[in-house]
């Protein structure tokens, strides 16, 4: 199949093979990545404008040197030196951008439904960078890949994703990407931290880790935010670490190749022990890679549309 | 004619063949900010360097888009990161910037006069990119450009200037280069923000948009700056809409034709109208590829001064 | 010889043979600089990453030039928009930087020593910008290029270096660099800003500048920070200026060749007069260029270490 799609907005529009053509394509830019010249053409000419409303050097970085890797030009505009405190709109600020001859723009924002508003003003690409509690899809793709990288497939897997699910776009979109792969998902967290009717995506839903580690094969560790402890919804760090952080007696409930995902930065000694992050079970630098590789990928795909609508 | 300056300053000290110039090879950079791979080797190795003292996300990146799509290779200094934190000379500044490698300075600064000063200090070159209130060339540029190109010639006009004309860059170095360029200038606003003797200039003054509009081909909406009502300049944003607000009655008013310019960004609903920034008659996101176009131009232009110094 | 260090982390650790490398690469490497056409292909592929845990332009910008004229590809970390906001690690952030494919790491960071403790932690090269009052490599490097430019040679010369040697990381680095190469070194400052038994590193102390200028042949004046002043540490700038500022009348004591170097940004008319700052005997513009030659040089010289382990 060829990928026909003008925009990234998340994983809950795509299909099984829409998600397999990223994955299959992310595995040749994975190539690149590793080589010690990392430079290939494929991009020149073409700008990859990031548009950060909410601070994330990770992400930036990773998207900033995904384009560079293909030779196309980046332009980074965070909120505290953009115009945005001149009180312009989302859409003018697009418009503009757009106007300056970018083709791709990746969009973090605090609003769900940002990114698919900003789409639906302009003729360029849209990659959802994150926004709000919504969808962060390029996160969940490259935790897609490192599974299937290391598991040889996704479907028939049981994925637990551990932590607070209510305000994670990161769980939101492996919930959507998982499920349609084939994948058997568990969530697992205090219930402040549980949206309710959870199940009607599709998941299991868990209290203890204690119920929900024994037949995991992946273990999603969520990033704790500590806002989250302050206001009230869950009670203390140090509980949160005895009830839901992951440490090797934790570990030893789940399959014995137990993969350990992280999304970073991470908390060691809350959500998960160093013991853990350190261990051979831990993929938390090649999550780092292959979602270089991951938004390589997305990038070739979107550019390729626009290519191809020009002929 | 070929160039002969060093430094783009102000439009007061051009001439009509030079701006003709500008204009003509901006004509040129256009096609290539309209092609799918934007990116000629024509400024390979030479550095373009951005040092803005007061925050412009639409400035700066235009500029740097600019470079890039001519493979210049450029680096950006905002004062919150700069060295400036430390105390040192702008002169000293300069130099160091200069001692770099740089070959074209692009600044941003709250003083008049600031650009001209620094360009006196250096043998590189120095791109006026907005001096307190006193010129903003390569946006008054755009404006003329974005006139030929709707117009087909400049000449014989009629521009209407709206706004705040006392605290106006912009009004500044349009009303210069128009003037030179051979069309009739006029200039409205509330008499708080009109310069006395701006006549001298060779304007036409008024002081109601329904004396000003009759017979005008283009308006060139300024910026409201919010910080002047508070200042007292004008009563409230909503008294200054409903006597200076560009909409469709007033619209009417000016020849059938007519073009709406806006430096963007856009207060909708304060000097202009949500229906009249949308309309066929405005250009605001042409003006910002138009804006791009200009300034690869002017680095053009400054670059080939200094490679046939090098012959 | 051929360079075998993965990092560069202080002159305290090099060879008198490792220095001399890195100056007779760095006259290669100034002749690029001084091109109009500052480009060549030799990093192409390479990235190189900026990581500022202290705000700098001069240091950052150099390194992100050094690394453009070589055709690597640059990305900056600041800290204030960092992750380092969101409570991560050092170990983890420069994990992920390794992970997402940087060759070479340049930290700034205000702990001694963090540059090594970096360097331990990942496979990549770390290059030390500055590491609190420790050691500051480049910026000695840069210094002895222009000496030994200048003077043709450094062993056997008098060198003086004025001011805060407390808490100066470029004098440090200059100490262990100059001794190593040969050159006297003597050190004057107010009693309070002259670190206990600095003796021990070979050099001459003298309180007065009366006493220590004769026979020298290079003065490094170091930048006063205020912060000290007002720690109590001097009386007064003016004070200062008087006992410590190095004018025409005192410059008269040095040899008559005396060459004057500062690092940049002066206070001009504190720690350096004006008419000093802008005579024959200084070159602060020219240690500007020499720093980006030197940061060419290590750059160059710590990739080649990883593509020759790659045969």
């Amino acid at each position: 199949m060829a990928w026909q799609r003008k925009d990234l907005l998340g994983l809950e529009d795509l299909s099984r093979e829409e998600i397999d053509l990223i994955l299959d394509t992310a595995d040749a830019m994975k190539d690149i990545v590793l080589r010690p010249i990392k430079k290939v053409p494929t991009l020149r000419g073409t700008v990859v404008l990031t548009l950060f409303y909410e601070p994330s050097t990770r992400t930036r970085t990773s998207f900033e040197l995904a384009a560079k890797y293909l030779s196309a030009d980046t332009v980074n505009i965070a909120t505290s030196t953009s115009s945005v405190t001149k009180g312009e709109s989302l859409k003018d600020t697009v418009r503009t951008i757009e106007a300056l001859g970018t083709d791709i723009v990746v969009l973090r924002h605090s609003a769900a439904g940002s990114a698919a508003q900003l789409a639906s003003w302009v003729k360029c690409s849209v990659i959802n960078g994150g926004d709000g509690t919504h969808e962060h899809p390029t996160q969940a793709l490259l935790d897609m890949f490192t599974i299937k990288q290391r598991k040889g497939t996704i479907a028939g897997l049981t994925v637990t994703i551990v932590g607070d699910i209510l305000h994670s776009r990161v769980a939101r979109s492996n919930i959507w990407g998982l499920t349609k792969m084939g994948a058997r998902v568990r969530v697992v967290g205090p219930a402040t931290l549980l949206p309710r009717e959870i199940e009607k995506l599709g998941v299991e839903v868990y209290h203890s880790l204690e119920d929900a580690l024994p037949g995991t094969d992946v273990i999603n560790v969520l990033r704790i935010q500590r806002e989250r402890q302050q206001a009230g919804l869950f009670p203390s760090l140090r509980e949160y670490a005895c009830l839901y952080g992951i440490n090797r007696e934790r570990l030893a409930l789940a399959r014995p190749d137990v993969l350990v995902l992280h999304p970073g930065p991470m908390n060691r000694g809350v959500e998960i022990s160093p013991e853990v992050a350190e261990g051979p079970w831990a993929a938390i630098e090649e999550q780092v890679t292959n979602g270089v590789a991951v938004r390589m990928a997305v990038l070739y795909l979107l550019k390729g549309v626009h290519s191809d609508a020009a002929h």
